[in-house]
């Protein structure tokens, strides 16, 4: 080679790069426009002409609680799979699973005795438990804070009724921390108590509500120890018993109902777009259908259902032909059992299906404001590039882990990429698993715009795959 | 200089610059630390003692509405001087200044009449509108969709009542732009109307609530053209109109009673940290007192002032001491005259006061996102540095732009840096200036964090300046 020759061949060879770059970035770039025109454009369809309001509105209070097992369940099946239908699904069907059947059995009561003079308490029995029996449970009551002081004063237990009082923690910004760092006493707590004789619980609700709700929610008998009846009780009452208990000993009486009847048929409600290119590529998106039955189950997880179908429903009312198979998931069973997603990921085991990707909203129907994650390294870096797509519409956070109850056992199973939607945390404890998750706690727009980031999210991995 | 004496000075050089960046970098960090801490203090102090709550309570439930010139407006500013001083200001005094007098004088009355049929319209008087008289206002009734369509068909308008029904876009995510694009039809619509004839004005509310509460608001007349009786009408009720016009030509009857008394006698209420080392440096937060006659007035801006409450509350609670001057600022005449942030800036100018940054609330009690901020780019850097340190508590984004209408006359005058909190806006024109906006409106935890987030800003800026 020649030295003349040399810088030439060099200009060449930099301006052939630059050419080939400049084709990448502008490819890219237009790539990257007519995914934001048609997010856009889902965003517009979405908050201009949803059915997730109405559908929400229908599934709220004209089915209402739809616990595993109960009738509500039934009917929120066959409206489930005609407003899969109804969005457009090119098919749509119910996958069996059997699932428990908890009945609450009658109205739970709870009073306070002190100095022979009764005070009623707003409680609710938890998922789950046992009932008091014919006659009411009256005992002396004792308070604890924690588990620790449960243990310290383990001699004092034995034929009383312990109220952990726990409180629920209002300094953490993320109220689902506090949900985690309070709620082993809802699940572990009548077990914990009556291995030290306890014969009833009660536990303060995981909430910070300002007002008096009871939030009921399951908890989980160890077979080591007698079952023994649990309520959970609103925060004012919770102050209130206890201020009954600082002046002096009291006696609380407990008449809960309470009882399993056998397990019975359920099922996953799914409707499907089958992938024009990887049609044996499939991603799931989801809600649970199941409710605790002592509310409308809007926040928890209504939400994630009509957001669920309304994702359907805009890729079809904008014609938009999938790469990939979507599944559209309104699982059965969250809430007691879980049953459901152990069963859709089984199915996939069985059947030998690749689950690419699995989004869940289950954190209440408010406004969208981060998705978290349980993907590898490599795919989080992918994912990071579409962040500035998404942002506009609130999701402004991506962030490793996260998911959903009801995917999970498809991450677990197939290590599938799962993620979940988080919407602000702020109010949603004040409704979860109580009367007060209503219709009415739901906004439209805050509803909707979950809807817009899940289907963005979703419109991405399917067309660049994960 | 010799060859090989100046890789050594080189080599030492280097070595000292290392070090004091290291220096630098560790008193920074320290800084960031002790900062870190601090505002995580102020976090759990707000977040667990918090009275903004109470406070809220109080002002809209005890004294509730609260116009200029009303009642309500000298019951609210006993209410804030007594708050302020309670929560541990060195001095707290009230800032004269004359506000606008007006009165809706009686209950704004609407109906439509189809075929003879009367229906009843939900409306409220727009701000600053005048009366109907003694007898019912009764016309043709036509609507346009827009100023352009007015002047288009500005033939048929005389002797009607225009009925503007412009859409509030829900297709825009950030809800104050719909706000920003549609509110010139209350603004400017009655004018525009009656240069061309008409004799009253309906305007659609602004909002996308999912009820039917009439929102008002201040409407300006032109002095070029008649005043006009002006109304705003519930969404529901603006979509029923709309389909009785649509089926043939229908009237509609109006009775509002709005009218002007003399300007009279209103306040600033403002409570002072002084500056331990900048006594004559000046910050300012605050919201406005006054409210619209015809709600509550919680989120508007009831939540404004009752964060800028806490958050001296929150530093007297700590024993922090402040470097420069803190004024906490409860503004009144906000709504309908500007009246309150006119005079402060004003009697800044008087005192030659130096006013170093001013930070508003008034955007609602919902959860922080944001702050937008109208600064230098050389502030707007050094503000940067502080967002990891508030982002935790929800404030993720910092934007240019941003403020509020009452500090707004300080940044044009002494263009002092001001910033507006930005909360969640999803639901904010659900409530804004209809009997909605109540103190059940507002979620305690949402309305703690917006204090928190103001408390660190504030906080930051006393420490560092801008």
């Amino acid at each position: 080679m020649n030295t003349t020759t040399t810088p030439f061949i060099f200009i060449r060879t930099i301006r052939t790069c630059l050419l080939l770059l400049a084709i990448i970035i502008a490819g890219a770039a237009m790539g990257q426009e007519s995914d934001s025109l048609f997010i856009r454009k889902m965003a517009d369809e979405i908050l201009l002409r949803s059915s997730a309001y109405e559908n929400l509105r229908v599934l709220t209070k004209q089915i209402g609680p739809r616990l595993a097992g109960s009738s509500g369940m039934v009917k929120a099946e066959r409206w489930g799979a005609a407003a899969l239908q109804a969005a457009g699904a090119d098919r749509t069907w119910m996958q069996e699973c059997m699932v428990p059947h908890w009945v609450r059995g009658g109205q739970d009561q709870a009073r306070v005795l002190v100095n022979g003079k009764s005070t009623t308490l707003d409680v609710v029995a938890l998922g789950n438990s046992i009932g008091s029996g014919k006659s009411e449970l009256m005992a002396p009551v004792i308070e604890v804070r924690s588990f620790e002081e449960l243990r310290q004063r383990e001699q004092e237990v034995k034929g009383k009724i312990v109220f952990y009082n726990y409180p629920f923690n209002a300094a953490f910004v993320r109220t689902f921390q506090a949900y985690s760092d309070a709620n082993k006493y809802r699940g572990q707590g009548p077990s914990q108590a009556a291995r030290y004789g306890a014969v009833g619980v009660v536990v303060r609700s995981m909430s910070h509500s300002a007002d008096n709700h009871p939030h009921t929610g399951s908890t989980r008998y160890d077979s080591l120890y007698n079952k023994v009846p649990a309520v959970a009780i609103g925060l004012q009452d919770a102050d209130r018993l206890s201020g009954f208990i600082a002046a002096g000993p009291v006696q609380v009486g407990l008449r809960t109902h309470g009882y399993f009847l056998p397990d019975t048929i359920g099922h996953n409600i799914i409707g499907e777009l089958k992938g024009s290119e990887f049609p044996n590529e499939i991603i799931t998106v989801g809600g649970h259908l199941d409710s605790w039955d002592n509310c409308e189950g809007a926040h928890d997880d209504g939400a994630g259902c009509v957001q669920t179908i309304e994702i359907l429903r805009a890729f079809k009312a904008l014609g938009y032909v999938p790469k990939r198979t979507i599944r559209f998931v309104l699982f059965a069973n969250e809430e007691n059992g879980l049953r459901g997603g152990t069963q859709y990921a089984e199915e996939a085991r069985q059947k030998g299906e690749k689950h690419v990707f699995a989004l869940e909203s289950d954190a209440g129907g408010f406004t969208p404001r981060a998705f978290g994650f349980t993907v590898s390294d490599a795919q989080f870096q992918k994912i990071l590039q579409w962040q500035s797509l998404i942002a506009p519409y609130g999701c402004t956070e991506f962030s490793r882990g996260g998911g959903g109850a009801d995917i999970g056992p498809l991450n677990r199973l197939f290590n599938t990429p799962v993620a979940g939607l988080q919407p602000d945390s702020q109010r949603y404890f004040d409704y979860h698993h109580a009367r007060s998750d209503v219709f009415e706690a739901v906004n439209k727009r805050e509803l909707e715009l979950g809807a817009v980031n899940m289907a963005a999210l979703i419109y991405l991995i399917d067309r660049y795959g994960l």
